[in-house]
C-alpha cells in the first residue's frame, strides 16, 4: 500500500461525516492537463468559477492572478473580485434588473463583462451605461444548447450596432458546446470542439462585416476545451468542471475515473442484508439529485463508491438516495459482489456532476499535495 | 384581481432574482390542518424539521412550544435545542462516531432519542451512554423503503435486551411509511398508512411480549399522516413536507397546487422563440434537481410555472435546468401557449420537491399573512 493511500484514509478518520473531500493532487494535475492542452493553440484559458466557488481554487486555476474569469452568478463575481479577480466574464445572459449591481462592481473597479442575445437587454446595457460603458460579448447558440442567437442571424450585427451607436463597448462573442455533455469519445468530441469554434469564427466575421469591432471570440466547455485540435480565431477558452471532474466527464471519454477529485466521504449507518443493501448518512443532501450518468453507457446511480482511501470499489454505486439516506449496492447486472462493511465504516462517494455535488457543501476538506494535514477551503454560495 | 394579489406582485418587485419565496397564508393552512387531522385521532404531532430547517418556520410548526420535532441532522438538533426545543427525535441510524456529539447535547439539556435497527449500533449505544443513558427507538420496515428491522424480526427483541439490560433507555419504536410517496389517491394512502401502523403497533408488540418497554409508538410519512383513519397503539405521527407541500404531494392527491407555500422567483433572461422557449435565471442551483414527479401521471419537469402572484400558467413548466439557466415550455403534448414574456419578465416556478428545493437557499423571503411588508427567514444547512 503507497504511503500516500494509508496518509489519506488516516488524515479523514476523525472528519464528520458525511464532508466533502478535495484531493488537492488530482486537482493541481487536472489544471495542469488543460493548461499544457491549451499553451499550443494560442488561446488565453479563461476558467469558470461556478464549479469551485472557492478563492482557494481559484488562486490555483488562475495561476495566482487576477483573472481572467468566468462566472456565473454576481455573487461568484463580487467575491472573487474582491479576491483580487479584476477580469471577470458574467457569461449567463444579463437581466435588466441586474445592471444596478453591474455597475457598482465595474465603478468599484472590476472589468466585468456581461453576455446578452437580444435587442431589449442591448438596449437596457446602453441606457443602463450612458454614463459609464459597459463592455459586452454576444451569446452565440452553436447547438441548440439554451440561449444565444445562431451565427449567421442578422440580429447580431444588429444589436451589434445599437450598442456601439449607444456607446457600450462591444467586446466581441461568445458560445458554449453544452450540448458536448451528450457526445461520447474523442472524434465526436473533436467534432463538437470545431463546431463551436465555427461558430463563434462565423459569427465574429459577421460583426466585422459590418464594421463593427470583435476582439474577443470566446468559446468552451469542458469537453470541447480538451478536443480542441485547432482554434484558429479563437482568442481565448473558458471550462468550469475541469478542474475537478466528474462521472460525467468519465462517462463520455474526457476523464478517467481516476483524475476525479472531488469526492464525498460517509459513514455506514446500516445494512438490509437479505438485499443486498449497505445504507450510509450520505442522502441527496449530501451527493445533491443530480443523475447526470442516468443517459450515458454506465449509469452510476448517485455515484461510484470507493473505500476510505479512493479507490472504487468496482460495480458499488448509490443505488438510490434519499435526504441524509444513501443506499449503496451493485450496479444492477454487474454481478458485483457486497464488501462487509460494519457500521461506522467510512466509504467515499465520487460525485456524477461535480458542480451540483460541491454545491450541497460550505467547504472543502483538502487533502493536499505535502505532507500537511487536511485543510478547509470555503466555498461561497447564494446569488 | 383580489387586494392580497396586487399586493404579492408588487411587494416582490425589488427582490433580486433567483429567490426562494414563502407563502406564509398558505404555510400556516397546512400547519392547521394536519393539525385538525391528528387531534381526534389520539396522537401527538412531532413535526420534521428537515424540511424547513428553520426556526421561525419550527415556532409556527411546534405551536411556539419546546417540541416535540424530528430532526434528520445533528446540525438541525443543535440549532433547535439553541432556539429553545428540547425534545428531540434524531431519525437517521445512528453512527457510533456520532455518539459523542449525542451525549454533548444530552449533556447540556437536550431530550435526544436516537434511532437503530442494529446489536452493533445497540452495543455503541449502551457503551457510549455508560454514565449517562442514551434513550432509544428501533427502527422498524413497515414497506422495505431503507432501513429497519421488519415487525416480526427476532432481532427487535435481542437489542431490545441488549439495550435494556445495558442500561439504555428503551423508548420504543418508529416507522416511515417512505413507499407511500410512490402510490396515489386516497384508498391507496388509507392502506398505507394502515400498513404503517400496523407494523410499528406489531413490532411494539414484539418487544411488550418480551417483558420490554415500549412507551413511544412513532409513525409517519406526509401521505400516511394526512390519510391515516385510525391510528389505534400509535403514540405520534411524524411528518416534513406537510409544512409546505409541493408539486410531488400534489401529484399523488395529499395536496393541491394552491396549497404549494413555496415558490421560485426567477426572471426572464431570453427567448429562443422558434423553439417556443423562455430562458430563466433559475437554473438547477435554485430550483435543485429534483425530478420528483418524472415518474408520477403528471412530469412537471423541473416545476410548474405560475406568474409574478403565483397562479400557474396552465401547462408551462420548466423542460430543462442548467446551473444558472432554466428553459420554460409547455408541457409536450399538452398544447399550452407560451405567453408573451420581456425581458425582465418575473415569474414563479413551484418545486417538485419542497425539502431539495428550500436546500438550494439560505433564506425565506416571506410574504406575510398580515398587511406587512416581505421578511426574511433564515434555514440553516450543513450536518
Amino acid at each position: 500500500m503507497p504511503a500516500d493511500t494509508i496518509r489519506s484514509r488516516d488524515i479523514l478518520a476523525d472528519c464528520e461525516t458525511p464532508c466533502l473531500i478535495l484531493d488537492e493532487t488530482r486537482m493541481q494535475q487536472n489544471i495542469d492537463r488543460l493548461r499544457r492542452h491549451l499553451a499550443p493553440l494560442g488561446v488565453t484559458l479563461r476558467p469558470h468559477m461556478k464549479t469551485a466557488k472557492s478563492i482557494d481554487v481559484a488562486r490555483r486555476q488562475l495561476d495566482g492572478g487576477c483573472g481572467p474569469a468566468t462566472v456565473s452568478t454576481l455573487k461568484e463575481a463580487s467575491e472573487l473580485f474582491a479576491a483580487g479577480v479584476g477580469d471577470i466574464l458574467y457569461a449567463v445572459g444579463i437581466a435588466p434588473q441586474r445592471l444596478e449591481r453591474v455597475q457598482a462592481l465595474r465603478a468599484a473597479g472590476c472589468d466585468l463583462t456581461v453576455v446578452l442575445d437580444s435587442v431589449e437587454q442591448a438596449r437596457a446595457v446602453v441606457a443602463a451605461g450612458a454614463d459609464a460603458p459597459i463592455p459586452v460579448l454576444l451569446e452565440i447558440d452553436c447547438d441548440g444548447h439554451r440561449s444565444g442567437l445562431v451565427p449567421d442571424d442578422e440580429r447580431i450585427a444588429a444589436i451589434g450596432r445599437i450598442l456601439v451607436d449607444g456607446g457600450a463597448v462591444l467586446r466581441g462573442v461568445m458560445t458554449h458546446a453544452g450540448e458536448s455533455y451528450g457526445a461520447s469519445g474523442g472524434p465526436a468530441l473533436e467534432a463538437f470542439a470545431e463546431r463551436e469554434r465555427a461558430a463563434a469564427v462565423e459569427a465574429a466575421e459577421n460583426l466585422r462585416h459590418a464594421g463593427l469591432p470583435c476582439p474577443v471570440v470566446s468559446v468552451g466547455s469542458t469537453p470541447t476545451a480538451h478536443f480542441a485540435r485547432d482554434l484558429a480565431g479563437v482568442t481565448e477558452v473558458r471550462a468550469g468542471v475541469y478542474v475537478f471532474f466528474d462521472l460525467v466527464m468519465a462517462g463520455i471519454g474526457v476523464c478517467s475515473v481516476q483524475d476525479i477529485a472531488l469526492s464525498v466521504l460517509t459513514t455506514v449507518i446500516g445494512h438490509q442484508r437479505d438485499k443486498g443493501w449497505i445504507i450510509v448518512d450520505a442522502g441527496w443532501m449530501a451527493l445533491s439529485r443530480d443523475r447526470g450518468t442516468q443517459g450515458q453507457a454506465v449509469d452510476q446511480g448517485y455515484g461510484l463508491v470507493c473505500d476510505a482511501e479512493g479507490t472504487p470499489l468496482a460495480d458499488l454505486i448509490v443505488i438510490q438516495a434519499n435526504q441524509e439516506h444513501g443506499i449503496i449496492a451493485p450496479r444492477p447486472g454487474s454481478g458485483g459482489v457486497l464488501p462487509e462493511c460494519p457500521v461506522g465504516t467510512r466509504l467515499r462517494i465520487l460525485p456524477n456532476h461535480a458542480c451540483s455535488t460541491a454545491a450541497q457543501f460550505d467547504a472543502y476538506t483538502v487533502i493536499p499535495r505535502g505532507a500537511a494535514g487536511l485543510r478547509t477551503w470555503p466555498r461561497f454560495r447564494g446569488w
